[in-house]
């Protein structure tokens, strides 16, 4: 157990192309954005992308390089109460993971054009899986704290 | 960067308890099964739970300690072909990350009790995020290469 848990380490597998340099300049849901933005995966990485196009969407899992992952709570904006941060999809958490889901709108050798991101210009890639609406998709799911369907 | 990438290390904020000893073990697809799971947060993690009651559904990503992290490519089961790591679920990736999608059943002080886990018996937890359907739920996914739904 300890071997394992001192070898969690990731290892950059690409970057993240977006028109946002700064936190403020991040739209607050990915999802109704048009931009398109650019995830370019590392020549060594390339072949595990065989098939990708064959996906409308993706997981996309990159690192929060400025979080505070000291912080337990999190006030969200447009709430403002203080939620755990395991509750909330605050970047400040003790593993500073960020997930979203894009959707693919083209693929050029080692670069994906993909909608939905909100991640800083330059975030470093750590994986990508495909989304499966069979296993992924929960349109039933609540938030009770949240209003409008943002965490 | 550098010093960004050479502190991407992660740290284990609680274990996962499944019935599930071995790779064989796990259900084809964790959706469809019926096993309760608990979710062990460590004590000095607990205050980060704060109000994850109100969520019925969870992102629960943790390590997979068995991967292979140079495997390009897989075979999924019941498909045979082969595919890029990035467009399947294989645990076997460059950074092995694993994304499950939980039901909550419960909270009991530092544990959750969840459905749909697909970990192996004692597997080290990363991270916790709400499910929302707002922005997490896209039914319309397609993966073109598999039949069923599962990746």
């Amino acid at each position: 157990m300890a071997e394992e848990i001192s070898s969690m380490t990731l290892c950059p597998i690409g970057v993240i192309h977006t028109p946002y340099a700064r936190r403020e300049d991040i739209p607050r849901q990915g999802r109704l954005s048009t931009q398109l933005c650019e995830i370019e995966v590392f020549p060594e990485f390339a072949c595990a992308l065989k098939d990708i196009e064959q996906c409308t969407h993706l997981f996309v899992i990159f690192w929060l390089h400025l979080a505070d992952r000291s912080r337990m709570t999190a006030n969200p904006p447009h709430d403002g109460r203080e939620h755990g941060v395991f509750a909330t999809r605050s970047p400040n958490r003790p593993n500073p993971l960020a997930l979203d889901i894009v959707e693919l709108q083209g693929v050029m050798a080692n670069r994906l054009r993909v909608l939905g991101m909100d991640a800083l210009d330059g975030s470093i890639l750590l994986d990508l899986k495909p989304y499966s609406a069979g296993i992924d998709s929960f349109p039933q799911a609540k938030i009770a704290w949240q209003k409008d369907g943002e965490a």
